[in-house]
C-alpha cells in the first residue's frame, strides 16, 4: 500500500531535489512584472462582472453607471498604488503588510494581518479557479453545472504543479500574463476603433431585458440606491486585490530592489486601471447584461430566459461583440483569461506556504509547515492551501459572487491595517525629522496614507455591512479562528521551549547511578534470544527477563524452554489478573525505582518486523501498546530489538512491527 | 479523546473481571435444555411462515399442503436427532461437527465446516434479529419500514450484552425459552380445544385471496409444482437449524455428559416437531395467509390490499385467532417470540467467538480473536460477529426470506459433511468390531447416517438449485472466502513460526562483539542531554552523537551549544542533501557495520511525550519515522529516551510522542 503510494508520488511529484537548488537568481523587472501582476490583472476576469451584476439589481438604467463606479475604484487604486510605493521605499525587505503592521501596530495587529493574508490566499485560489471554471464553461457549455468540480480539478493541478516545484522556468509563468495583457489591450483598442467607425456589434445579451429586484422597481433612488452604488463600488474593489504582491516580494527582485518594485507597482496600477475602465466602457457600449440570477432576472421579450440560458462572463461577451461571430476570438479570450487566472492562483501557492513557513518558524503555526518537500517547496503548506481552497469552493458551491465578497473583505482588512500602520510610521518619523522641507514631505506622505486609510476602511465597512449575513461573516470567523489557533500554538510552543531549555550554568554530564535491564519475554523464540543477547552485550548492572503470566499453559511452556536452553538470565513471572501486559510490568518497574530511584531502567522489547501491511493486521500489536505505556514512566528507556521476517526482504520497503 | 472512549467503554461494558472468574460450574440439564434449544425452537418464529409463503406462490389450494410439508421436515428432524445422538456418544468432547468432520474427512473438509459454521453464526444473528424486528413491527406498526434498523439495534444490544459478559445469571437465559415453549404449547392446545368445540375464530388474513404467480396459474402441477413443494420443504428445514447446538456444547454439561446431551437432543426434537406441526395445522384451520409480496399477491375482494396492509407473522395471526380480539394475547406472543429469538442470537454470540478463538489458536484466523476482553469474553470475536451480522442485515435489507435461505444453505453444508464423516467413522469402526450383534449394531448406525446424509444433501441441493441466483451464491462465496483467508493465514503463521523457532541443539548465549552507541541530536535541549546521559550510563564500547545537517543555521547553533556545554561526547555531522533524517543515519550505520559486522549498534532517540492528542498533531513526527526505518536495519536496536512534558501530568493518561 505505501509502496503504491510512493510510486504514485514519484510519478506526480518527480524525483527529490538537492537542497542546493534553493538558491535562485534575482528576478529582472521584465519577468517580475508579469509574475507580480498576475494576481491584480486577473481580477479583470471577474471584477467588471461583479460591478455590473450588482448595479443590475436596480435595472438596466443603473448598469449605465458602471464606468463611474469603475472610476471610483480607479481612484482608490491610484491612492493605494502611490501609498504602496511609499511603503516599499520605507520597508524594502519583502516582509509586506505583515512586517509593516507588526512593526508599527504591534504583534497582535500583526497576527490579524497574518490571519487575513492566509485567508486571502485561500480565497485567491478559490476565486481564481472558480472564475477559470466559468471561462471553461463558456467554451465547453456541458460543464456549466460542474463549476465546483472543474474548479477543484484546477486547484488539484496547481497543487501538483507546485509540489513538483522548481521544474518550470520563470518565463513559463511570465508569458501567460503578457499574452493576456496583449490580448485584452487588443480587444479594447479594436473595440474602440469599431465603436468610433460605428461598426461595433452588440453583445449576445444586449437584446435581453433585466427585471430589477422588488425594492429597486423605481430605479436607483434614495438610501437604497446610494447603498447599492456603494456596494457595486466595494465589490468592484476586487480589481484592487493583488496590488500588495510586489511589496511582499521585493527581496526576490534584482537591484535596485525598492525602485524596481515602485516601478512595477506603477505599471500594474496603470494597466489595471486602463483594462478595467476600458472593459466597463466597452461593456456599456455593446450592451452587455449580466445578473446574479440569470434564470429569473433576465427576460427575453418579457419572458424569463429559462434554465437553458447560459450567462457568459463579460470578457467573452465582449469578444463575441468585437470579433463579431468569430468563435476563435471568443475561445482565444477565454484561454488567455484562464491562463492569467491560473498564474494568479499559482502565485498564491507560492505566497501562502512562504508566509505559513515564516509563521511556523515564529511558532504561530504547526512546525510541519516549515518542512520542505522532495522538490524543495513547503509541501505541507501547499497541500493545506489546496485542501482549504477546495473546501471553500464546495462550501459556497462555486459561487464567484460570494467568494469575491469574502476575498475583498480579507484583502481590505490588511490594506486598512497597513495604511494605519504607515500613518503611525510617518508620525514616528516626524519626531526625528527636523528640516522644514523634509517635514513637509513626511506630512504629505502621511496625508496620502490617511486618504488610503479612509478609502480602504470605507470599502471594508461597506462590505461588512452589506454582505455580513451573505457569507462575509465566514471570512471574519475564519480570520478570528486562525488568530486563536496562532495564539494558542504560540503559547504551547513557548511553554515547551522553556520546559526543554538547557540551563547553561549547570553541568550537563550527570549520569544515572546504575542500569537495570529488563527483557520482555512471551515465548522462547529467536527474537527473544536476540533481545537477551543484546541486553547482555550492553552489560547492565542488573539483568532480568520478565514474563507476564496471561495464559498459564503458555507460561509453563516458556519456563520449560527457558530451562532446557539454560539461558543464563533469571526470569521473573509477573501475575496479571486482568490479562494486560503493561500494568504488571509498570508496577514492577515502579517497585524497582522505589528501591533505587537514581537507577535507569531499560526495557528491551523483542519485536518482529513484517513485510506487508496486511501482515501487520494479523499480529497482535502488544509491543506498540506496551511501548506507549512505558513512555509515560519516568526514568525508563525502551529499547526495541527488531527481528526482520523474510517477507520484509521479498516485500520491499514496508514498515510495521508487532510483538509476538 | 481516548479518555472519552475509555469512559464510554466503562459505562457500556463495566469494570474488568479477574481471570479466575473464567471457571464455571457445569450446566445441569434443566438449565442446559433451554439454553441449548433456543436456537432450534426460535425457528418456529419464521419457519412456518417460510413454508406457507413458498406454497402460496401456487395459490391458496397449495398452502393446504403445509402440514404435509411439515411432516416431511419432521421426518428429517427425527433422522438428524437420532443421528446426532449417535454422534454425541461417539464424540463427547464438545468439538461438534468441526471435530467430527476434521477427524474423519481430513483438515480440508474441516475447514469447510469451520467456514460454514462461522457463516451460520452470522446468519443466526441476522435471521433472529430481523425476525425479532418483524415481531416488534407487529406490535408497533410504525416500525414496519425500519426492520433493518430495528434488527441492527437488536444486534448492538446483543454485542454490548456479550461484551459485558458473565454478569448475567444462567437462569436469565433459560427462563425466556421456558416461557416461550409454555406460551406456544398453550396457544396450540387452546386453539385445538377451540377448534374441536367449533368456536375457533379465523385469522385476520383469512378473508383475503391469494393471486398465484404466473407459472402456477393452474395450481400445483407438473415439474414446477413438484419443485415448489421441494422448495417449501427445503425452506421449512429452517426448523432444523440449531439441533447441532447440544453436540457442540457437551463439555459444558454436568455429568453424565453424553447421556444428558442425548436426552436434551431428544427433547428438542420432540418439542420442535410438536410445535412446528401444531403451528402449521392451526394455521391451516384458521386460514392464515402469508405471501412474500403482500402488496401484490394478496387481494381483498379482488383488489390488491395496497401499501398500507401490514402482513403479521403466522404466530401473531394465530394468537389473534385463538385469543379472539384480546390484544394482550397478541402482544404476549410477540414478546415471548422476541425473547426466544434474542436467546438464539445470544447463543451465536457465545458460539462464534469460541469457535473463532479455537481457529485462531490453530492459526486459521487472526491472533486477535484469541484475546479475552475486560469481561473475559472474546471481545474481538463478539465485535466481528456483530459487525458482520449488521452488514448482512443491511445487504439484504432485512429480508427474512432470503436470509433464511442462506442460513439453511450454510447449516446443511455442515449437516451433510457431518453425516458423511459419521458414515466414514462407522466404516472404520466396522473394521475393528468382530461380534455379529456388535457389527449389526454398527451397520444400523451407519444406515441411519446414510439416510441422514441423503436427506440433508437433498435439502442442500434443492436450496442450491432453487436459490442460487437469489442470494444463495453469496453464502457460497462467503464460505469460500473464509476458507481462502483461513488457508493463507495458516500458511503465514506456520512460516513465521518456523522462521522464529529456536534450535534447541545450538547454544543460545552468543553475544555481539561490542556495542556502538549513537545518540540522535537535533537541538541541544533537555531530552537530548538525558539521552546522552542514558547512553553513557550503559557504558558502550563506543559512543558518538549524530546530528543530521538539514538546516545549516540550526546545525551551527547546535554545535555552538555543544561546545559551550562541554558535552564529553564527540558529535558527528551527517550531510543530508535531500533533507531526510533517516537516510544519512542509515548510511552511517551501514558503514559502521561494514567495518565491524559483529558489533551491535544502539541508536538512542530522545523523544518528548505530550499530554493531549492534539498536541501530537503540532509536533513533527520525525522520531516515529526514523524508528520505523531503523527497524528494517539488521543489527540495530532502537532505544527511545522519553521526556515527559508537564502537560502529560495535567492531561492524564494520553499516549503520544514526538521527536523535537
Amino acid at each position: 500500500m505505501p509502496a503504491l503510494f510512493d510510486g504514485l508520488k514519484r510519478i506526480l511529484v518527480g524525483r527529490p531535489f538537492r537542497t542546493e537548488r534553493l538558491k535562485r537568481k534575482p528576478l529582472p523587472p521584465r519577468i517580475a512584472l508579469p509574475i507580480f501582476s498576475s494576481s491584480a490583472l486577473s481580477s479583470l476576469a471577474y471584477a467588471p462582472d461583479e460591478i455590473l451584476l450588482t448595479l443590475a439589481m436596480a435595472g438596466v438604467a443603473a448598469t449605465l453607471l458602471s464606468p463611474q463606479v469603475g472610476l471610483a475604484v480607479l481612484l482608490v487604486l491610484l491612492v493605494l498604488v502611490f501609498s504602496y510605493r511609499q511603503s516599499v521605499a520605507a520597508y524594502p525587505s519583502g516582509g509586506g503588510d505583515y512586517e509593516i503592521v507588526r512593526t508599527n501596530l504591534g504583534p497582535r495587529s500583526g497576527a490579524v494581518v497574518a490571519a487575513a493574508l492566509l485567508v486571502d490566499f485561500v480565497l485567491t485560489v478559490a476565486v481564481s479557479s472558480t472564475s477559470a471554471a466559468q471561462y471553461v464553461a463558456a467554451v465547453i457549455p456541458a460543464l456549466k453545472d460542474e463549476k465546483a468540480l472543474v474548479a477543484s480539478v484546477i486547484v488539484a493541478v496547481l497543487v501538483i504543479g507546485n509540489l513538483r516545484g522548481r521544474g518550470q522556468g520563470r518565463w513559463a509563468l511570465a508569458i501567460p500574463v503578457y499574452l493576456f495583457v496583449a490580448g485584452m489591450l487588443l480587444l479594447i483598442l479594436w473595440g474602440a476603433v469599431l465603436a468610433m467607425t460605428g461598426s461595433l456589434g452588440m453583445a449576445p445579451s444586449a437584446e435581453l431585458q433585466i427585471r430589477p429586484e422588488q425594492e429597486f422597481s423605481t430605479g436607483l433612488q434614495g438610501m437604497a440606491g446610494a447603498l447599492l452604488i456603494l456596494r457595486a463600488f466595494s465589490t468592484g474593489s476586487a480589481a484592487l486585490t493583488g496590488i500588495e504582491v510586489p511589496i511582499s516580494n521585493v527581496h526576490t527582485l534584482s537591484k535596485p530592489r525598492a525602485r524596481n518594485a515602485g516601478r512595477i507597482l506603477l505599471v500594474i496600477g496603470v494597466l489595471s486601471g486602463v483594462l478595467t475602465l476600458g472593459t466597463l466602457f466597452l461593456a456599456r457600449t455593446t450592451g452587455v447584461k449580466v445578473v446574479s440570477d440569470p434564470q429569473q432576472s433576465l427576460l427575453r421579450d418579457g419572458q424569463p430566459v429559462g434554465p437553458e440560458y447560459m450567462q457568459a462572463p463579460v470578457l467573452t461577451q465582449l469578444a463575441e461583440a468585437v470579433f463579431a461571430g468569430a468563435g476563435l476570438g471568443v475561445i482565444l479570450v477565454a484561454v488567455l483569461t484562464i491562463g492569467v487566472l491560473l498564474m494568479a492562483g499559482n502565485h498564491a501557492f507560492n505566497s501562502f506556504p512562504n508566509l505559513a513557513s515564516h509563521l511556523a518558524g515564529d511558532g504561530f503555526l504547526p512546525r510541519q509547515l516549515r518542512t520542505r518537500g522532495d522538490r524543495l517547496g513547503f509541501s505541507n503548506g501547499i497541500l493545506a492551501l489546496g485542501l482549504a481552497a477546495i473546501a471553500v469552493i464546495f462550501a459556497f458551491k462555486g459561487d464567484v459572487t460570494i467568494l469575491v465578497q469574502l476575498y475583498v473583505l480579507g484583502v481590505f482588512v490588511s490594506f486598512t491595517l497597513s495604511q494605519a500602520a504607515m500613518l503611525r510610521h510617518w508620525s514616528r518619523i516626524l519626531v526625528q525629522v527636523t528640516g522644514r522641507a523634509a517635514r513637509a514631505a513626511v506630512h504629505r506622505k502621511r496625508l496620502l496614507n490617511l486618504v488610503g486609510l479612509v478609502l480602504s476602511a470605507l470599502v471594508l465597512i461597506v462590505v461588512l455591512i452589506t454582505r455580513f449575513t451573505h457569507g462575509a461573516w465566514l471570512a471574519v470567523v475564519g480570520i478570528l479562528l486562525l488568530m486563536a489557533i496562532m495564539e494558542s500554538l504560540s503559547r504551547h510552543y513557548r511553554q515547551v521551549d522553556s520546559e526543554l531549555a538547557v540551563d547553561f550554568t549547570q553541568e550537563a554530564t550527570a549520569l544515572p547511578a546504575r542500569v537495570h535491564a529488563l527483557v520482555l519475554v512471551s515465548t522462547v523464540r529467536k527474537p527473544v534470544l536476540r533481545a537477551i543477547a543484546f541486553a547482555r552485550a550492553s552489560r547492565p548492572s542488573k539483568l532480568e527477563a520478565i514474563m507476564v503470566d496471561v495464559e498459564a499453559a503458555k507460561t509453563e511452556r516458556t519456563l520449560a524452554d527457558w530451562q532446557q536452553l539454560q539461558i543464563p538470565v533469571p526470569i521473573t513471572i509477573l501475575a496479571s489478573p486482568y490479562r494486560t501486559i503493561a500494568d504488571p510490568l509498570i508496577d514492577h518497574i515502579r517497585s524497582i525505582r522505589r528501591v533505587s530511584p537514581r537507577d535507569l531502567v531499560v526495557v528491551y522489547i523483542p519485536e518482529y518486523v513484517v513485510g506487508h501491511w496486511w501482515e501487520q493486521l494479523v499480529h497482535n500489536q502488544t509491543a506498540l501498546r506496551v511501548k506507549n505505556r512505558l513512555h509515560h514512566e519516568p526514568g525508563v528507556v525502551v529499547a526495541s530489538v527488531p527481528w526482520r521476517l523474510l517477507s520484509t526482504e521479498a516485500g520491499g520497503s514496508e514498515e510495521s512491527s508487532a510483538h509476538h
